[in-house]
């Protein structure tokens, strides 16, 4: 009990286990009372000494987020209904940004512990056996989405390798011959993560594969892609379209075209990966793989409590998906 | 010292006081020393007891931001700048959001405080007597953008009472006679902070005003907007434009008269307020009222920290504003 929590108790005429009792928001007080305790407390300036509460309690009810950024839009759609169940559930959720620098994540990670948060949630630009390790060592429990980081950490997200698959088999029906597809570049592989890329790229290839022939595939995995689909849809007579693993790609490749006077979708058809909210607004409407993100971020929260709680969940959780399909296609 | 730092000491062999060199980042240790008890406190899975450690020093390097969502694109663009910002300059940003809701805010910035930030960056929906006394009893700085809180409080944004007078006088001179304004309701100006959006429609007013008649004006404040506005349209024979307080309205409008066939600009012209990077996309690009999202965040985070280092800064700093011409007027 702090000398500020005696003075409340003096002033109020209670004990000082009564104030104890309103300050905590334990059981065992007369509403009145306890109401009148929190509002001199307040005028008092009084505030628990929360932190070193929380080092003896063992749990702030509060939990992190580890993001790369928030640019595509897809992020803060997430971050929103993260942050809506982490309310709906009594948790406090802190968001930290990486901007996909392995050692910065590392640092927001270590942050986080730092401060006593009860549970991360994280989409992980690390990878490997000891960043593995060194998430385990962390002591709190961790929800990874979007890259996967070990087997033995739960995940959630949408199976991307069959979401591509399906888009691919949906394009074929759709009578193109030709998919020109638009990823982010694969380079850092080794060195980053790059788990949902890499999973949208292998099922791109396994639907190539299995079409036998029927299609055509180019590949675009670099900077300087813009320039590159105009170079390829002049070659050839086959009906072709552009696959990009993000609206956001797809939204760029858009408006490049639209600037060349190219037109969507009577000289190329289009599709994205996201259905982000943006969308809404863009002529032609666009294709897109959808799925929800207000699911994801909900599920996710709800994994992690249930982590902190102690509880076992599923090592994977895969959220549906859809093609929509506009006008670009 | 803890058991494990001296562990730590042992298996290096070195003094405990080099070990807490190490770990502290102080000088005055050999670069290989250092780095080999870095290594095997990692090993051994050792941190400072870093809540217990931030108590004692009093700063956590660390600071806080307090904003409404990030569904309007604005938000997130200016949690980038901020988040940017802060990690040039060392510090580690926490996001909270509020969702427009008072309660939900004091208990962020309590929550906040609780965790030791250095500071706080206050986009605010609180306003009045009561809450600046809350804020000031924080005891930590504290910069406010958006909506102001408090003459005593450093505040930092676009001159929004100017900005829409600028518009306005462009407006006129452009030819149109009338003039739609569409702003969020203002219904709850007495209880939540409006700020933002009340010097905006202060400054509709005075350059209404100012034009003497020229042009007439509507306001729309509520909700349904939409359908009043396609009324309003079929009013009159003066040449119309729409102007909305931000950008998100703006095109929720260009969709609803492109679904209704209303052409933008023939039919109606349309201008919008913040210039977010959605408007890359949208065709016919629209005309607004643009500002630095990089800057207000940049600087914002620059007056927090010369706060934090006991400096004094103004009490208001305005980033400059210009009219984007785009296809919509």
């Amino acid at each position: 009990m702090s000398k500020t929590s005696q003075q409340i108790a003096e002033i109020c005429g209670v004990s000082r286990g009564t104030v104890d009792r309103a300050l905590n928001n334990r059981p065992g007080i007369n509403p009145e009372t306890k109401e009148r305790i929190l509002k001199v407390a307040e005028q008092l300036g009084y505030r628990p000494h929360f932190l070193a509460q929380s080092l003896v309690k063992g749990s702030t009810k509060s939990i992190g987020a580890v993001l790369f950024d928030i640019n595509n839009r897809i992020f803060p759609q997430l971050v929103n209904a993260i942050e809506t169940r982490a309310s709906e559930l009594g948790y406090f959720l802190y968001l930290t940004l990486t901007n996909k620098d392995p050692e910065k994540e590392r640092e927001c990670l270590q942050h986080l512990v730092d401060r006593r948060v009860d549970g991360i949630l994280l989409l992980s630009v690390n990878k490997g056996d000891d960043f593995e390790r060194f998430v385990s060592k962390l002591g709190v429990p961790v929800i990874t989405f979007g890259n996967l980081v070990s087997d033995e950490i739960p995940y959630i997200w949408v199976d991307d390798r069959k979401a591509i698959r399906d888009a691919v088999k949906r394009l074929a029906a759709l009578g193109y011959e030709e998919i020109i597809y638009v990823s982010p570049p694969m380079a850092l592989s080794g060195r980053t993560n790059l788990y949902a890329v890499e999973q949208r790229h292998a099922g791109f290839r396994q639907a190539i594969a299995e079409a036998g022939g029927a299609l055509s595939a180019d590949l675009i995995l670099h900077k300087g892609y813009l320039e590159e689909i105009e170079g390829l849809l002049r070659k050839g007579s086959k009906r072709k379209v552009i696959l990009c693993t993000s609206d956001k790609y797809a939204l760029k490749v858009l408006l490049h075209l639209k600037k060349k006077g190219i037109r969507v979708p009577q000289d190329v058809g289009l599709m994205g990966f996201d259905n982000i909210d943006t969308l809404e607004y863009i002529t032609p409407s666009l294709s897109t793989i959808a799925y929800s993100a207000d699911e994801v971020g909900t599920k996710a929260v709800d994994l992690l409590v249930d982590r902190i709680a102690g509880r076992n969940v599923p090592l994977r959780t895969m959220v549906p998906h859809e093609i929509i399909e506009g006008e670009s296609t």
